[in-house]
């Protein structure tokens, strides 16, 4: 925990420079554009402790696994995203005098994410050993509308000298990821050269072969006026720059425009690249920064007025929303289903940046009600797009039959993970990745998804729950042995309650989408079985089978229902019990401590019950959430907004905000200790969800929108955009009262309080709590 | 599988050059003195596949764990015994060719293991690229009377020519193990120099700081006359040779005789080293290397005599048994508490040549009976002298007031091994532990042991257990969560019956080991306790307690022990309903289908049901035996003993026989393809004992001995030494009849099939077969 940020509505503020924070604050004020990204290093040289990063989204190595004992199963690589070519860096000299923010004096440190408009701002003094003194303030962002495209605006000051200053704008693909687990770099050059006033790095990934091009082009302006001048190339392998000497007078203003591009073959013909990199360059170069950086806060003023949470009464609350927004938008803007979402976004290198089921129990709520709905339509289509590596993955562990088993982490969908407990064994993500499908279809009303993706989807996965399941003679029922459920402080343990549940609801899902696909499309069904060698009687009749005899522990004693078989001979100390000093759990005792333990690291019966909130009544929801919260420590950062969403439901609003404030600052306070290696991008929309869906009460029943929300006590209000079926609603909740208004040009019928209003087109309402 | 080597009765014999088995002829043809090792690599240069490897016990390196993923509690280094300076090697030329059987045509090749007289002999004719022929003989062996050093004679005779020949004899200190983390070096030179006839090198191991100095002298001969002859010295860093140059006619055999030594700080004073190294290759050179030789076979001559199983009517079994007793012989000789058994002794480095509960379970009880009863008792002292650390190792994991686990894997007392489900859970080692005390003195009868050191392990032990369970509430019993037992094909499971058992028996067993010391020396009593800060009577009630309220899981329809909670939940698939191609499972199956299987890997209710199965009537066990051998897949080299003694207990001969023929002859017929890597040495003593507890039916009850023999079909007759309490007694057990020879000075009581016998001092009896 580190509170060192000022609280502003629109901003993340550092005030006075840090070593200590600055790895931090690298992660904290990072930037993107969902199609590249980059921690929020210092243009300028710094040689104190700094983690580089630079990422381009969809570019991965396949980066030989690292085991202390290797299980039969385990893939041999872990795809990773790639650091990539540094784009922002500019070498400043002072004289002979290299500018390295870790050897001067800082004074009037500032740096500043402006979320509202989507840029990077940082402005200090520094007084070099020598003693020479200058101002700095640089702007820079990832373009949204030019996509491939970085821009910064360096301006130099000096304020106790007149002399020779040289800046060097360079590309520099001499990188090398953190997590490389041999120590390798994971890019060769294929050529390197120079503009005009520009250069070019072009590396080519090893294995994977992905080409990126990267490059640069600037102007230079003293005291606003453009200028020319002389300069000299630099370059070595995988590194080129430009370096330029200017005479400055004291008090006078050197600014460096720089324009980057990062242009991959995912994106376009290898043997392009360096041209089209040229073109983009001179393209948004005659642009302009300021013209780019006008067009960059207008497309984040679209953004934020489909997206936006406003909360009045509390701005740390506000800005720790938004910035949860912010940065999801960085990450992924749906456009390309070859993408995904990495738990650090561009942030970082931790968990490979690749894709885990993160993306589907808690992103996919986020994208679908705050973006078109090909947002999440391409989230279910990356998924669709690895079917076949998913029913590889499963072949390898021994299912057949076309049974699907995603892997647990990934970049293409080939398993990358090797925990036997997590990779083998944590296969509800399975029922995640089905699950989305109902979500996304619930949500949307587009049915047609089952025919045109979904539904070979669901099979493949009620095929794997199928095989995995076996029938026990001593219970006569199926169980389902040697699993992990979200909770992974429980390893290999049987019959999970989560598991089976999600197991069981898939199996019945799967079928009832073949009825839904036969009655949209009867050929499009035919084709689709008999493609999958689906077998229609037996194989339903199977699914049906094992889903109404399917084993789910239950406690009649206490009434609920059991995370899997045995917990109750753990002994029971509530969390409430367990000393403060013993906690986080996760970092004060040995693993086979907290495996014994009855400590829940994350909603795992909770997580089933929030995904099937109408089966249970609310006394089964309080009664179970009554006895699992008590016993949940929230080490993971996915677990407090389902807590949230529950307790809301259950009426207890006090504990649904104080969940919501264990997930909103989590990066910004660094609650966990761990956000200097990058954000926490996917669990930021769990925090969108407590609002919406906690506070907001908000769900979809039988194709309509339903509200049920409260104020908590210390916001004044709060609102919050929804888009749902062709209809934009602004909802904002405060004292005693939900007004809505329609923004579209379609009426809506929705549920405020359980009763129906009807709003027509741009039309409010204003709705009374009851 | 492979069966290459020929059958005889005293040695191992290979014929014909093979390069695709060279690797597994280096393990098998191992030699060793328990001080030092080596697997037999050719002495000449050799450039096909090859694992050099030179061992001196004890001395270790602690390489730097390797993991995918950390788990708290892991340690931080795996101590590996070394790869150590190679002392055989002579680099020969023949003019200007070097002499490298890869690059020869071999013919008329032949290695032999002389197991009688402990060396081992190769002989050969190469011929080179350029045509030259010679005829080689070598010899050589580590020698058990002067247990510092080996001797090589290397006998060369050119066939076809006449000229130069080149000898290089050297000491290479740059080497690797093949099991280096980070491919590291793990020596330092700390010196280098020459003798008049030989050389040294002398190294310091990383961190540790171990020291040892391996030198060489050597002499030459011309057709069995000494001759002079002018040398250059070699040397570069951890690297010296003498090459010698000598015309040879054609005909004439040109003999080297090599003496090397390897000195360790373990054993001598650092600074020392060097100069007791030149004293010690002075004293052996001076004996000579027929001398050494004929020292050599007496005392393995005299070892025979104490621990030889002979095997009429069965030459292959004969030779498989001789082979496993010499290899334990060659491994550990009892000379040394800081020494252990490592599971590959000297022939290889993989489990890091550590020690393992194999130690307790397996070899004890063969080293109780073939050798003076100091030597099992060093192998307690062993851990006794690691107690601390074992306290330490428990602590890390958050036990406390004394507890001890032992590790699953060290070198020093500090736990190795980094997989959770292993290395936090595979407890039931610390059981084995304390089990051999009690085996040791129900041997010996020396339960003073139990006041010098038994005791303090013995409660250590126990402490552990008593915090490792858990008062479970619905079961109103306590209960043991989260274990992995013997059958390491389950992880992470709630009551293993062997892991309990073994649990509540140690419990006991160290309250009535409390009982046994107050009698025999009750000052010693209260000094131990006062150390330990004991609460004798409160912590005893606990001990008690818990032994008595243990649940143990049980399967009422079955009638059997249950190897672990809701194991009957698994798919009941017998061993013979699997399909052949499937196995062995740990190469077939992914590590989750193993895990879900009810496969067992090696004997686990079995293994309890053999320690203790005096508690256990005939009925039970034959009901525990046939329920779990139609499961268990012996895919550990430890299980098929085991399942022998059991299965001649039962009075089942022919599975008895069947079982011992799947260990006698593991590492000779390669029977699980990975003998390359290192002979199986501990499970040897489980083939020992199960000729001598299974056939033999041997057991010691109330101190006196029993044998319950039966004679497999196959076999004439078998025999075996005893040596009990100070007596020594042979055993052969031929046709119907067993006849007891007592070959010592004082008479003994033994009971034979249930009937007492009274054996006067170098008296036989023969009894008949009921």
């Amino acid at each position: 925990m580190k509170k060192y940020l000022q609280i502003h509505e629109w901003k993340i503020i550092e005030e006075g420079f840090n070593a200590d924070n600055h790895e931090l604050s690298e992660s904290i004020f990072s930037l993107g554009n969902g199609r590249m990204g980059q921690r929020a290093n210092f243009e300028e040289t710094y040689t104190g402790k700094t983690l580089q990063g630079n990422y381009v989204a969809g570019v991965y190595y396949p980066d030989k696994t690292r085991v202390g004992w290797w299980k039969n199963g385990y893939p041999e690589y872990f795809a990773k995203v790639l650091n990539a070519a540094e784009w922002a860096g500019i070498e400043i000299k002072l004289e002979d005098e290299i500018l390295d923010l870790d050897k001067c004096e800082v004074s009037a440190f500032s740096r500043e994410l402006n979320m509202q408009q989507g840029y990077l701002e940082r402005s200090f003094q520094a007084k070099t050993a020598s003693g020479k003194e200058v101002k700095v303030k640089t702007t820079r962002f990832c373009s949204l509308v030019d996509d491939e495209c970085g821009a910064v605006r360096y301006a130099i000051t000096p304020l106790n000298f007149s002399g020779e200053i040289s800046l060097t704008p360079f590309i520099n693909g001499d990188v090398k990821n953190q997590d490389s687990n041999y120590d390798e770099k994971f890019w060769d050059e294929t050529g390197h050269g120079f503009y005009k006033n520009g250069s070019f790095v072009e590396m080519k990934t090893k294995k994977t072969e992905f080409v990126v091009c990267t490059g640069m082009q600037f102007s230079l302006s003293l005291d606003n006026q453009a200028i020319e001048f002389e300069s000299t190339q630099i370059e070595r392998e995988k590194f080129t720059g430009i370096q330029i000497k200017t005479p400055v007078k004291e008090a006078s203003t050197l600014t460096l425009y720089k324009y980057a591009a990062n242009l991959s073959s995912l994106n376009h013909p290898k043997e392009e690249l360096q041209k089209l990199t040229a073109e983009t360059l001179e393209r948004v170069s005659q642009k302009g920064f300021e013209q780019m950086l006008k067009e960059q806060a207008a497309a984040w003023a679209e953004k934020w007025q489909m997206n936006d949470i406003q909360i009045e009464g509390d701005a740390a609350a506000q800005q720790a929303i938004r910035f949860n927004i912010f940065q999801l938008e960085q990450t992924y803007t749906g456009k390309d289903a070859r993408l995904n979402i990495g738990p650090k976004g561009f942030t970082g290198e931790k968990y490979g940046g690749s894709t885990y089921w993160d993306t589907e129990a808690y992103c996919i709520p986020f994208y679908l009600a705050t973006a078109g709905q090909e947002v999440a339509r391409n989230l279910l289509v990356y998924r669709y797009d690895q079917l076949q590596k998913a029913i590889e993955n499963a072949a390898k562990l021994g299912f057949k039959d076309g049974a699907a088993l995603y892997p647990m982490v990934t970049m293409n969908g080939e398993e990358c993970h090797n925990e036997w407990e997590i990779t083998f064994e944590e296969i509800h993500r399975n029922g995640a990745i089905a699950y989305a499908v109902f979500n996304y279809i619930n949500y949307t009303g587009d049915e047609a998804y089952l025919a045109s993706h979904g539904l070979e989807v669901l099979i493949g996965i009620a095929r794997f729950w199928a095989q995995r399941v076996n029938w026990s003679e001593v219970r006569q029922q199926y169980v389902m042995l040697g699993v992990t459920g979200p909770n992974e402080y429980e390893n290999n343990i049987n019959n999970n309650w989560y598991t089976n549940t999600i197991a069981a609801w898939c199996l019945k899902y799967a079928v009832e989408a073949i009825e839904i696909v036969k009655k949209l499309n009867p050929e499009r069904l035919e084709e689709i079985l008999s493609k999958i060698k689906f077998s229609q009687k037996e194989e339903t009749a199977l699914f049906n089978k094992i889903a109404d005899q399917l084993y789910f522990p239950f406690d009649e004693k206490h009434q609920v229902f059991m995370q899997q078989d045995n917990y109750l001979d753990k002994e029971q100390i509530l969390v409430k019990d367990l000393p403060e000093g013993e906690r986080p759990i996760n970092q004060k005792w040995s693993w086979d401590r907290i495996l014994r333990s009855c400590y829940i690291k994350q909603a795992d019966v909770l997580q089933g019950i929030y995904f099937f909130q109408d089966k249970y009544d609310l006394e089964t929801i309080r009664r179970n959430f009554d006895f699992y919260e008590a016993r949940t420590v929230h080490e993971s950062s996915l677990s407090p907004c389902v807590h949230a969403i529950l307790a809301a439901k259950l009426g207890d609003e006090a504990r649904a905000y104080e969940f919501y404030l264990r997930t909103a600052r989590l990066d910004l306070d660094n609650y966990n200790n761990d956000t200097c290696d990058g954000c926490h991008i996917t669990s930021m929309a769990g925090t969108w969800m407590a609002v919406v869906e906690g506070f907001g009460g908000m769900r979809v029943k039988n194709g309509q929108l339903n509200f049920n929300p409260f104020l908590p006590e210390k916001w004044q209000s709060f609102s919050f955009h929804i888009n749902f079926r062709n209809a934009l609603l602004d909802i904002k909740v405060s004292a005693g009262k939900v007004q809505i208004s329609n923004k579209s040009n379609n009426q809506i019928k929705v549920f405020v309080y359980g009763h129906e209003q009807n709003i027509l087109a741009m039309q409010q309402v204003i709705v009374s709590k009851p």
